[in-house]
């Protein structure tokens, strides 16, 4: 099996950089948007066969060094009772979003190996149909960034509702995340049970927090997730957008690796988490729409900023844009295994 | 006259910590709302009468220690030939986007102190009215924020179009922001002429931006902006967000003060920018949509990791939320003047 991934949460010495990429399966694939031209986003997640087609569309054409499970963040907002819709270029929409207690009281009780079984069983299909040939990797959402979800209901860029609720709501904010940090650590665990070899955690909106309330509303949340996993054996990711300030109480949370993005140079992210983590990431997605001449310069500096120390997994430092031509993605996987790939001793 | 504001962005001493809000004057006001009803932001912008209620609607009710000229940052774009219009709830949006180099040599040329003479008209009006008892900030946008408005056409929150051309356009891209550095320069220097006592840049986007694209894209056309502020005998403002990891770069721009929103707290931003600046902030805008007991708690945080040092105006990290009660600005403002204000001796 490539190994290099796992072997490069695990910080032991690789043979090759591995790479993989957020939302590597999605709307920059022809095949992808050729299947969502007839299924939604939320039946390709309900469907195991699907998921799996998407899950692999990446694989065979990209030199990747892992999988990563087709779905959606928001796929336990469905048995939560929450109802969500995505709605074209504008991402999810959730009809009633939560904006009291007496919301976060009708969340409704649920057991993920049941109500979520069909990612589950997605997941059990993919480890035949990789049959040992590449890591597959699943995932989940952080509380912060599902509650932030849940209760802007739609696109913000400010957080208003979320952050007014948790100002001002606070017992309520912390039930809500209390019951998606339960909610996680079950649902996470039961993946890894069914087959996932890594979780990676997307707290992707905790860039919107200044330290002081990452701490309290967000940070406790996330830790009881990363200590429920680490009951399983499996290499944990923790990943955040724009988190240069916040970067300390992120190393702290319990991954095993970090996912920053590319707002701050690799090198100095590592100072500040220190060498015992892993890092994923971080060349801005967009260099992936320009000249590959640029694409390669900025993936060498990544690449020149870890020095090629183990523990070093390249990724994007957010999602492959819809825009993204799939040759240049192909070109920077490629890249970075001959940029990396050490000579046969 | 009031001049803690100009003496914070000077460092000098004051008696108490200069106060201002960004979007002092803005939808969270019932005044503003009710003369929105029968006017659109660019009809108020280009009436001086309407601007200069609209800018004093604020002073009377909320203890601020400036007024800032009402106006938009893409008013510049109208005499360009930028169709700019803005729609309800989603903010600008431009029908005839930039897309290439052609469409940057349409851009008209255009003399400020002419084609935006109604703005000049509006400071002249204000240092009237304001009589001494305040003084006026202008404003003005930065070339990669300018450029990045211009080029999505629309809300975007990965950029990709703006770093797509950056990219694959940069010729084109240099072309435009230096045009823009140019118009600003003039524009912002003409305001000074008409009585602008101090100049905020927003470089609201720049944070978008890794630390290598910040200093290739953005940054030289920035420094212009400020090179050319240096003729004229005011404080200068820059202000971005999220620019926890170009701050270095940031501190060398060429302005007096620094903006800093509140994900990097006020005393590490201020160690890195160095006691030779003035630090505007560093408030999370929403701590205004929460109880009071907590804002005040935030706000002193802010207080005490300025440290009462000489060169800080107390701000919000962002614009104030248009859901925010008018009363808890009013409450800000005053809490921050008693905290800080000092016996007479």
């Amino acid at each position: 099996m490539n190994d290099r991934f796992l072997r490069a949460c695990r910080r032991q010495p690789v043979d090759a950089t591995p790479v993989w990429f957020m939302r590597q399966a999605g709307r920059y694939m022809a095949e992808y948007r050729a299947l969502r031209q007839r299924y939604s986003l939320l039946e390709i997640c309900r469907h195991p066969e699907l998921a799996v087609v998407v899950t692999l569309q990446p694989i065979d054409v990209i030199e990747v060094d892992a999988a990563i499970l087709f779905s959606d963040l928001l796929v336990p907002f469905i048995p939560l009772g929450l109802e969500v819709e995505f709605v074209k270029n504008e991402g999810p929409s959730i009809a009633n979003p939560i904006r009291s207690e007496h919301d976060v009281d009708q969340l409704r009780m649920f057991e993920p190996r049941e109500a979520l079984v069909h990612v589950l069983e997605t997941i059990r299909l993919l480890r035949v149909e990789l049959d040992g040939r590449l890591p597959l990797i699943g995932f989940g959402g952080a509380p912060f960034t599902l509650a932030a979800y849940a209760i802007e209901g739609g696109p913000s860029t400010s957080y208003a509702r979320t952050k007014a609720f948790m100002y001002s709501q606070t017992r309520a904010w912390h039930r809500l995340c209390s019951r998606f940090a339960d909610l996680m650590a079950d649902y996470l665990c039961a993946q890894v049970d069914a087959g996932a070899q890594a979780i990676q955690v997307f707290d992707s909106w905790a860039g919107a927090l200044g330290r002081a309330d990452y701490r309290e509303f967000a940070k406790p949340h996330t830790e009881r997730i990363f200590a429920a996993l680490a009951s399983r054996d499996v290499p944990t990711i923790h990943f955040a957008v724009g988190t240069a300030a916040i970067l300390p109480d992120i190393a702290t949370v319990g991954s095993a690796a970090i996912g920053v993005d590319w707002r701050q140079p690799l090198d100095e992210a590592w100072a500040v988490v220190g060498l015992d983590h892993a890092l994923q990431g971080n060349l801005d997605p967009a260099t992936l729409l320009g000249p590959t001449d640029r694409l390669f310069s900025a993936a060498d500096d990544v690449l020149n900023r870890a020095a090629g120390r183990a523990g070093h997994i390249f990724n994007l430092g957010h999602g492959v844009l819809p825009s993204t031509p799939l040759e240049n993605v192909q070109a920077l996987a490629r890249h970075v295994h001959e940029r990396t790939l050490k000579a046969e001793s």
